[in-house]
C-alpha cells in the first residue's frame, strides 16, 4: 500500500467546505471521486484540517492511501484532468506509511483578508470580505499582540466540536495592507503603506472552530474604532464567545500553509 | 426628463452578456431592473457597446432617460443596494440631452488576460484565459505592430452583425507581462520583466463582433511559435476569418475605458 501526499488549493465559494456531505458538494467529495476514476478504488482522503464552507486554500494538505501504481509525478497532472477548475492539486509525492495529514501537522497558518474600498468590487468579491474604508490596522496590530503566545482561546472558539482542550500556541501575527489581491500562489505578499486590502495573518499549532474568523471579526471591531485595545485581553480572560467580535465571513479565509514535521517532508 | 450616464464594473461570467434575453440573465437586465426598483418607471439603458456572454467591464458606460429627482450623487449607492454583487455602478452623472453612450464614443480600449502559470489557478480561473507556459511576449508585440493603423479588419470578425464596414483604426496595441492579476478597478498596471499574466491591451474607435478575442487567438499562435511574425499582415490581407487563429475564450477579456467627445462629459 502506498501513502500519497499532496497540496491543494481551492476556491471554497462554491463548496460546503471540506468534508463529505449528502447534499452539497464538498472538496473531499471531489477529490475522493477522482482519485476513484484514475485508481478503480475506494478513496478515503484525510485532510490537515477541515475547512469550513466557502473557506478557500492555498496549500491545504492532505493524504490517501492507495494501490494503485501511478507514477508520484503523475499524479499532480492525471488527478487535475479529473477535477472541477475550482480545484486543483499543485504537488504529489509518496511518502512514508506513517504521515498522517491531520496527526501529523506541526502548525498553520491562515490568512484573512479584508477588502476596504469605497466601493464594493465585483472581481475581489469571492475572495475578501469588504468593510468600511476607515480601518486604523496599526491599532488592530497592538490589539493583535496581546493574542501572541499559548492561552485558552475558548472566547474564540465557536462552540459546535467541543473539544476537550481550547489551549493553542500562536506562533505568529500579522497585520498588513495589500496594494492587491494576491492571486498567484505562492505570491510574496509585500505590505504596503497604503492599499485597499488588510491581510491578517495567523501562524498557531492548531486551530478551534471558527477562531480566525472570531479574531478578525474582533480585531475588526477594534479597527473600526467601536472597542479600545483593552478590551482584547478582557475578552481572552473571560472565555466567552459572546463577549468576542462576530464571525467574519467565510469568503475573506485562506488557508496557506501546513508545517509537518521533518521527517515526514 | 434627465440624462443619465453611468460607469459600470462587472464580473460577466455568470451573464450572458449585456444585452436582454429572455432565457439568461443579462447586465442591462439586472440594471433596468435595479432603476425600475427605484424610480417607478420603465428603464431603457444603452451601452457603449454589448459586451458579449461572460466578458467583464472595468469601465462600460452606459445611459438612460428618466423622470426620476434622484440626485446625482444618490444614484451610486441607490443603484448598488438594488444590483447583484458581481455588477457594481462605480460614477453617475447627469449629462445633456444628447449624450448617447454607443453613438457618441470616440475610442475604447479592451483588455484580454492570459495566465502561463503551469498549473492551473482556482483564483484567476474566471479573469483569464490559461495557456502554456511557452509564450514568447517579444515576438507577439512584433506581429502585434502590424495591426496598428486603418485597416480592414474583416478577418478578425465573426460574421454575425454583417456591419456595412468593417474598417476601423487601432491607435494603441501593447503586449506587456504582469506578475498579478489586476483587482482594483484602476490598478495602474506596471509591465514587469516577468510574471505568469501576459496583458494584450487594445485602443480603438471600434471594434468589429469578437475582434479582440480574434486578434488575442491568432497573436497567440504567433507567441507559441506555431505561425511567425509575417502570417499576421497575411491574414489581414486575407480578408478571410479562417486564416486568422481561434477566438480566444470569453473570460480573459475585459472592456477598460471608452473615451467620449470632451463636451459630453
Amino acid at each position: 500500500m502506498r501513502n500519497i501526499k499532496l497540496t491543494l488549493a481551492y476556491d471554497g465559494t462554491e463548496y460546503a467546505g471540506w468534508q463529505i456531505q449528502s447534499e452539497q458538494a464538498t472538496i473531499q467529495e471531489k477529490l475522493q471521486q477522482a482519485i476513484e476514476t484514475l485508481t478503480g478504488e475506494r478513496a478515503h482522503v484525510i485532510a490537515s484540517g477541515r475547512t469550513d464552507s466557502g473557506v478557500h486554500a492555498l496549500g491545504q494538505v492532505a493524504n490517501f492511501q492507495t494501490e494503485s501504481r501511478i507514477p508520484s509525478d503523475r499524479w499532480v497532472p492525471a488527478l487535475n484532468g479529473e477535477l472541477p477548475p475550482d480545484i486543483v492539486v499543485r504537488h504529489a509525492e509518496e511518502v512514508d506509511a506513517e504521515f498522517h495529514a491531520t496527526y501529523a501537522a506541526k502548525w498553520k497558518t491562515y490568512r484573512y483578508v479584508i477588502y476596504t474600498g469605497d466601493n464594493r468590487n465585483p472581481f475581489v468579491r469571492r475572495y475578501s470580505y469588504h468593510v468600511l474604508p476607515a480601518v486604523d490596522v496599526q491599532t488592530m496590530q497592538i490589539a493583535a499582540q496581546r493574542l501572541m503566545g499559548t492561552h485558552d482561546f475558548r472566547c474564540f472558539e465557536t462552540d459546535f466540536p467541543n473539544r476537550a482542550s481550547s489551549v493553542r500556541t500562536i506562533y505568529a501575527l500579522k497585520l498588513f495592507r495589500m496594494a492587491s489581491l494576491p492571486t498567484w500562489f505562492d505570491d510574496a505578499i509585500v505590505p504596503q503603506p497604503e492599499g485597499p486590502f488588510i491581510a491578517l495573518e495567523i501562524t498557531a499549532d492548531g486551530f478551534l472552530y471558527n477562531m480566525v474568523r472570531a479574531i478578525a471579526g474582533t480585531l475588526l471591531q477594534v479597527g473600526l474604532g467601536r472597542w479600545p485595545v483593552e478590551m482584547v485581553p478582557t475578552i481572552l480572560a473571560s472565555g466567552e464567545r459572546k463577549e468576542a467580535g462576530p464571525t467574519a465571513p467565510a469568503c475573506g479565509l485562506f488557508l496557506v500553509h501546513v508545517e509537518y514535521e521533518a521527517e515526514h517532508p
